[in-house]
């Protein structure tokens, strides 16, 4: 009977003309046929509504923070208690939906091909995060929401760390962004430098073992690696360098996106059409300390990372002040989310979280992070809800915002799920009771409504699972291998239909730029 | 020329007829001469308006409860995330004042010692939590705040859990208040029981190993204890004990207790006498599930300790609405606070913290605990102060507000600190910049603005010792022996001095009861 019904539930999936979900999704979606309906049927009716205020669909602004865990900012209890004060973000979160229960790829790299392409990293053949040098990236085969929106007519723009492969036909402009300033790399070329744009001279308790760094002029010669710089590009056209890399021009680049989006969302603010705003901003993996925002905001001047909090936190109010000078605010969603958890390899001028485990882990710390939803007059203001929602939603909800869910390939798995009613309508609206943890190509844990399971392989005759009631121990501290068949029962199940479909539709292989002085490798 | 300074400092506290407080605040009070005296001028200002206006002193209610960890309310990002809502005691935090750093005593008769005499218990000599059976109690040459108030014209009444000796002459009738109804007990009789009052039958995952334990009733007779029941007492009069010890009279307790509350509030709301009402009340530390409570708030019916934190969230509004009600909210300071963090020992139903370590221990998780004061028109709302303050201050605020500070004795060290300045007036306002955290007799811990010392043993050639930076570091995480004068020297010096006015105020002798039937120990 189980069989006939599962068999049945892929035969439905299969024969849908839609996007081709997870098991999981679809064995959900079976069940609660009725909140869809309910909920389809409120959504639609406040994007008409918006739409026929507006006469376009709605700006989308996604910010994707680096490395801020879950306890750093304010709202999340640390603000003053970490001495990282974000009053601008807290008053973000005031005015929209702080999602307790929002998660991330466990890495960089990671999670910008999930928010880009509403897949987990592992199905596009990538299994980890770009070291600079290396010549592979995001496989061009692969649908970026900015290629899915253009379709829809929204102008398309990208600011701060691309982190999808160096080459040319990795790079945004190629992507389906009309403009794009960024660099292709992670903070490994500029972390630790004091304010000068010097590796830290000083003594700073924890981090003795840097001292032997040599002066950051000498990084090309160091490593044998030309170190690409600051880019600027237009869809069709040449990238340029408008700036050489340095750990001064990084600490600038935080300041320049935030003045080119203001001015950008004041050109487009009363075109016809409706805009995409990708921020990647490296605040706060730089780990430096912006000269300006040093002593501001009660930040205290030796903590490089609370500055650079600091001059994020400035900059994101500005934009939130302009959306509304412009009077689009209500016709703009702003989502704010972070990446992963902290790196502790900073410490001690690192990120921070009450959870378990940091960057690069499937424990809480890596993966559960701070996130928000801004958007006056729709999404109603000081919530906080504690349903689930995954870095890949994002995707699948800016396509439905954007009226292009039918042009989302339907020859490939999409992790991501439409999660329009759970920002207009909160707790009870997410669409999604389940997360795959991957990390790289392991499946790391999963989680089922209140359920966690870690999995750390199958060393001995009994696989090696802890499990937590994430609920009652959100710090993983209590986890046991339960005997419990009910507890333990629906992860399984979840894992089984999830396998049975990569088998359907296998993992993209990897793919590298040819043109790479270090040549392809797989 | 140090020693010199020192001797001074030394001779100068001595000379003083006044409060006799530990070396630590002596050296901050010579160096904020001119904070305390500005303090000290508009809290008098304050104080004096309100009189005029009241024509008495304020109220004080202190509010006491039982291993609520830093992390459980949803004002300190528990409630939705750990499944125990709390939106009254979130309310109360909005409308007031909400501490991110207050610190317990790491356990329950300890803390219970802290708040009554304004001093570490180790110099009351008594070094830890009294089991029921136990002939000791809180020496009765220690002075306690009802005495002190009592003297000022206070009434004064308590409620809960005494937990300070169970023979008559150290019961809360014989040691300043006027009106009683209290067990002499912690949860140790009638922790884990079910709604019906027994002990758990059913599959509880994780408590399995209680199963063993005999039905409630036989508890007596098992271990030739004979408990004592629930004491009605007044001052002066022979207590009655109202109600047989079972886990369905404790469940009562709570309702009772509020509604006893509620009542004197009402009885002394227009008395020209003010009040004190000290309520230690047993929430959360029974474990057990109170039934109406159980589906009320969202609350998960399985999960007791939630349905414990939902009854006395509603019993707190009911006592704030009060206070309203009878116009004598602005004449009333309510503080509610935490004996120690969370026992780890009743899981899966115990608390939670983010922090490291529970209670018993001197880790953040043991001692930092949720707190908040309430007081309209007093206290302005939506505070979230940093600054530290210690449960020995609640005893030496409650005799500033009282206008007692002259009768606190001064043949003894006071730990606590007048705190009236921060309540009022909130961050900057603290006069502690030091906290010691003692285990029994052991100095544990030593906290010195944000870096703290914890204090393990001198088993080899250096002191066994880790440092931590609390602001960067809550979770205590990144512990190491520094080899930063500038770090450690401070907290040494505190040390220094603490131990050398304990030589000049020995530590008190235990007293017990000679009527018990199991005879004095030491």
């Amino acid at each position: 009977m189980k069989t006939f019904v599962f068999a049945a539930l892929i035969a439905m999936c299969f024969s849908l003309n839609a996007v081709q979900h997870d098991m999981a999704y679809i064995k959900w979606e079976d069940k609660h046929q009725d909140l869809l309906k309910s909920d389809n049927q409120k959504v639609n009716e406040k994007l008409r509504a918006l739409e026929k205020r507006f006469g376009k669909k709605p700006n989308i602004i996604y910010i994707l923070a680096d490395d801020i865990g879950w306890g750093e900012l304010g709202c999340y209890l640390g603000g003053k208690v970490r001495g990282t004060p974000t009053p601008e973000l807290d008053n973000m979160a005031d005015e929209g939906m702080k999602f307790l229960s929002s998660y991330s790829e466990p890495s960089c790299t990671p999670s910008r091909i999930a928010i880009m392409t509403g897949r987990h990293p592992f199905r596009t053949g990538v299994d980890g995060v770009y070291w600079p040098g290396s010549d592979e990236g995001l496989p061009t085969e692969e649908v970026l929401i900015p290629q899915l929106l253009s379709k829809a007519g929204y102008k398309t723009a990208m600011w701060g760390k691309w982190h999808l492969g160096e080459a040319e036909k990795f790079a945004p402009e190629n992507r389906g962004f009309d403009y794009a300033y960024y660099t292709v790399y992670n903070g490994a070329p500029f972390a630790w430098v004091d304010v000068e744009g010097h590796y830290e001279k000083e003594t700073v308790p924890g981090s003795a073992f840097f001292y032997d760094f040599p002066g950051e002029k000498k990084y090309d010669e160091q490593y044998g690696i030309a170190l690409q710089g600051i880019y600027q590009a237009k869809k069709g056209q040449k990238r340029k360098e408008v700036a050489k890399l340095s750990a001064i021009t990084m600490q600038k680049v935080e300041d320049t996106s935030a003045k080119e989006i203001i001015q950008y969302i004041k050109d487009n603010a009363k075109s016809k059409q409706p805009f995409f705003i990708y921020w990647a901003t490296l605040a706060q993996q730089l780990a430096s300390s912006p000269k300006d925002y040093r002593f501001e905001k009660n930040v205290d001047s030796r903590n490089n990372q609370a500055a650079e909090l600091g001059q994020h936190d400035t900059n994101l109010k500005k934009i939130l002040d302009t959306l509304h000078d412009q009077g689009i605010a209500e016709n703009t969603l702003v989502v704010w989310i972070s990446d992963n958890g902290p790196m502790y390899a900073f410490w001690p001028t690192s990120g921070y979280t009450w959870l378990r485990g940091g960057k690069g882990e499937v424990y809480e710390g890596g993966v559960r992070i701070p996130g928000m939803a801004w958007w006056p007059g729709m999404i109603e203001e000081g919530q906080d809800p504690i349903d689930l929602i995954q870095m890949t939603d994002l995707f699948t909800t800016a396509a439905r915002l954007g009226g292009v869910t039918d042009d989302i390939p339907n020859d490939r798995v999409i992790d991501g799920i439409d999660q329009t009613a759970f920002l207009l309508m909160g707790d009870g609206h997410s669409h999604r009771n389940f997360i795959f943890h991957y990390n790289g190509n392991h499946l790391g844990a999963v989680r089922i409504n209140d359920i966690k399971l870690i999995i750390k392989g199958t060393g001995g005759s009994i696989p090696e699972i802890e499990t937590y009631n994430i609920k009652r121990d959100p710090c993983e501290r209590f986890g046991k291998l339960y005997p419990y068949l009910w507890m333990v029962q629906p992860a399984q199940d979840l894992i089984k239909g999830h396998l049975q479909l990569i088998q359907k539709f296998p993992n993209r292989k990897k793919e590298s730029d040819s043109q790479s002085t270090f040549g392809p490798h797989d």
